[in-house]
């Protein structure tokens, strides 16, 4: 075949001229003398069709006893066609195999309906599905965007270590490792790191892998999970509440601009994405709780919200449900939040915190704050909290040599790509998900 | 102050004007009735000067009386000066002062000579010096630079599991995780997981931390560090040896471009870094054996090279000497190398795999191979190996399954970035370096 290689993405550069597929049978249809073999090469799918007289008879013999996911290499004629899903049709031309699928081993995710155990046990050949390979390239998206934009507005990367020495806060849901005799744990979070980071570069991000070692089942939550984190010296809660909402609306913007036919493919609303433009409602914690007192009272929330607890579920989705973009929280209770965040000099009972919820139900997206700049405030708050003092020296260094206001927030990509996908559960959201029973393949 | 904020790297576009820095002072010099400090923000450092007369006395003595690392918020004029580093000095008009360092606690890292324990001990304070921030900054572009070829190139990142359920080559260099009452370990290489996103979407690479439980205390190695994996479906060797040139390439001439200061703070000879161009001098194992038993013979070699071998550092050392750009020695006997590599059509009893040997000595900073397409030869290597086959059966399925040729590299970013920078030890080459004895902070 010297007809020169294409991929389905791009297939319409080449209209009316034969391309070459380096590809894997998706499926196979016939009707009557006629076939119509899908094709996939990792960058989308395309409809081949197959006149018997159109090819020879072994060519023709040759593909309709091809079997799902048999690699080719296909030669064919791009045709522009309204009904095909991606515009574009394939006059084949001639099918090389590569290595053929036996039919007494056939490729074990057919395209009937298979039970998610079935399809997590076997997710090193779910991912070549169209649906859950359009979800990948959507992720990879939304990563390259996360980091394109911080790197654009002057964010240095640096990477904090997975490796940590001391259990910061609790060591229930830490993962340890023995490192040579001593106990360390994994990460899971790099933010007293890039603290540091920030005080030496001025704006910094983290963007890796993190751990919790939670008994929790839910449909958000995963033991591995990726996180990126800017971290930025010298800026207040309102500095940080502009970057999340400009931050997310360039995600989101990425993906409708650069996967809109990934998002077709999953079958995505993308009406709920066009309106994901900053600026975002900001909503004082005092506010969001009216909010919910103002439901239960009509009736619109079964429970009443207990002032100084974090929002639950049903009050997250309760209030998201009342905007049509993320909304972002701010001034919890010092109370609820961690240790580490700056109390509110107009009422210190307050913390320069925000949460951004996302819409329709998916819930906390972004959790960042202010974090405390005082050596003695921080000191204290470390013993309040009963934490070994000892642990945090390098930290309360931060505070000993040359302070300055400074703030960060953390994004979770998997609940980010399941929000953006609208999907029902993370697992889909990452090409092997940990989960409490799960670790395999 | 009413100047615009401005940032050390691109004061130049500010000259004439009085502009903001938000700041700590790096070092101070007087001379007579003149103050010289010298400003760091993150993103560089720059010159201030302060005749007695031009500011109020109170201001002069706050400046005069500054300690290093005190944070502040600067305003002056930028002024061009040839003879300084920057090109630009700045008039200082007025010091705020945000923190002061008291003189009884002064910031650790003063400007002589410290013992490496003690700036590894003090490694978040360390990162604040010039160097160090300027090999962060360009480590940040090297991986930026890294993610944009492929990205660029249409490779799709795919995350894969840090943790992972089986040892696959002897447990003795993994880091044990207990996972739930289960032993997981720590990952040390995407490549298998990411042979089956390859599958799926064509060309893809993963990037993330790998770990190795390495007992040894050399200058090249790290028990945490981060590699890039591409992986590429339907590529044999030469496509991949072409990847590997092209993609070093790119890196070094990112860092030439855009990290020209950072360079020169550092010291960097960049006649070095500039003769880095695709193509790559390409050498079969046996011609580079060759080339050592010739050296070995004319007295420049001390050891004989025993064939069979991988190379050691004094060879490679010796080899990379002998060109001015990295050299990609391809086709090693099979059985020196891992058992997952294609034998060669031509001659099977070498592999399809490529090394790159950095120049200046540092040695191999790439490694990779067209993989095995054939399940039963797989199966038999797995076997021969003593591997467990068991644990293998969701990688023998990437054959059983539409098999395609392909091939994929790993490159360790701080080894690149310790070449690049030309650095003597990579513990520089990262934040925060995990090492046999090192843990903290
Ligand atoms: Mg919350
Ligand atoms: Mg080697």
């Amino acid at each position: 075949a010297n007809a020169p290689l294409a991929t389905i993405a791009r297939i319409g550069e080449h209209e009316g001229h034969s391309v070459t597929l380096r590809a894997w049978l998706y499926n196979l249809r016939e009707s009557g003398k006629l076939l119509f073999p899908i094709f996939r090469d990792g960058s989308g799918t395309i409809q081949g069709i197959v006149p018997k007289a159109a090819v020879t008879p072994e060519i023709f013999e040759r593909i309709k006893t091809l079997t799902q996911e048999s690699s080719v290499i296909v030669t064919g004629k791009v045709r522009a066609d309204k009904r095909a899903p991606g515009g574009y049709e394939l006059d084949v031309e001639n099918v090389e195999v590569v290595q053929r699928v036996p039919e007494d081993t056939p490729f074990p995710i057919s395209l009937k309906e298979h039970g998610t155990d079935f399809l997590m046990e076997h997710r090193h050949l779910w991912i070549r599905t169209p649906r859950q390979s359009a979800i990948l390239r959507i992720r990879a998206e939304i990563v390259k965007a996360a980091r394109d934009f911080l790197d654009d507005n002057g964010f240095i990367l640096t990477d904090p270590p997975i490796l940590t020495p001391a259990a910061c806060e609790g060591t229930s849901t830490l993962f340890p490792v023995e490192y040579f005799g001593d106990e360390a744990f994994l990460t899971q979070s790099g933010q007293l790191y890039i603290e540091s980071t920030a005080l030496a570069l001025g704006k910094v991000y983290s963007f890796g892998p993190t751990f919790r070692a939670e008994k929790s089942k839910t449909r958000r939550h995963l033991t591995e999970f990726w996180m990126v984190e800017p971290e930025w010296a010298y800026a207040g809660l309102d500095d940080l509440m502009g970057l999340a909402e400009n931050f997310i609306s360039f995600l989101v913007d990425r993906v409708l601009t650069r996967r809109a036919a990934d998002l077709k493919v999953i079958g995505r609303d993308t009406a709920k994405l066009e309106t994901i433009k900053a600026p975002f409602p900001r909503l004082r914690y005092d506010e969001a709780v009216a909010m919910l007192n103002d439901a239960h009272a009509k009736g619109l929330l079964e429970n009443p919200f207990e002032y100084g607890n974090d929002f639950g579920s049903p009050d997250e989705t309760y209030i998201s449900s009342q905007f049509d973009r993320p909304i972002m929280v701010h001034r919890y209770p010092a109370g609820v939040k961690a240790f580490y965040m700056e109390p509110d000099p107009d009422d210190p009972k307050y913390a320069l915190c925000v949460d951004v919820l996302a819409p329709e139900g998916y819930g906390e997206i972004i959790g960042g704050s202010q974090r405390i700049a005082s050596y003695d405030l921080l000191k204290t708050r470390i013993e309040e909290h009963n934490l070994p003092l000892d642990a945090f020296q390098w930290y309360l260094d931060l505070r000993r040599y040359g302070s300055v206001p400074h703030s960060g927030f953390g994004m979770g990509i998997e609940r980010a790509v399941a929000w953006i996908c609208g999907l029902e559960h993370v697992r889909e959201t990452i090409p092997f998900a940990r989960t409490l029973n799960r670790i395999y393949p």
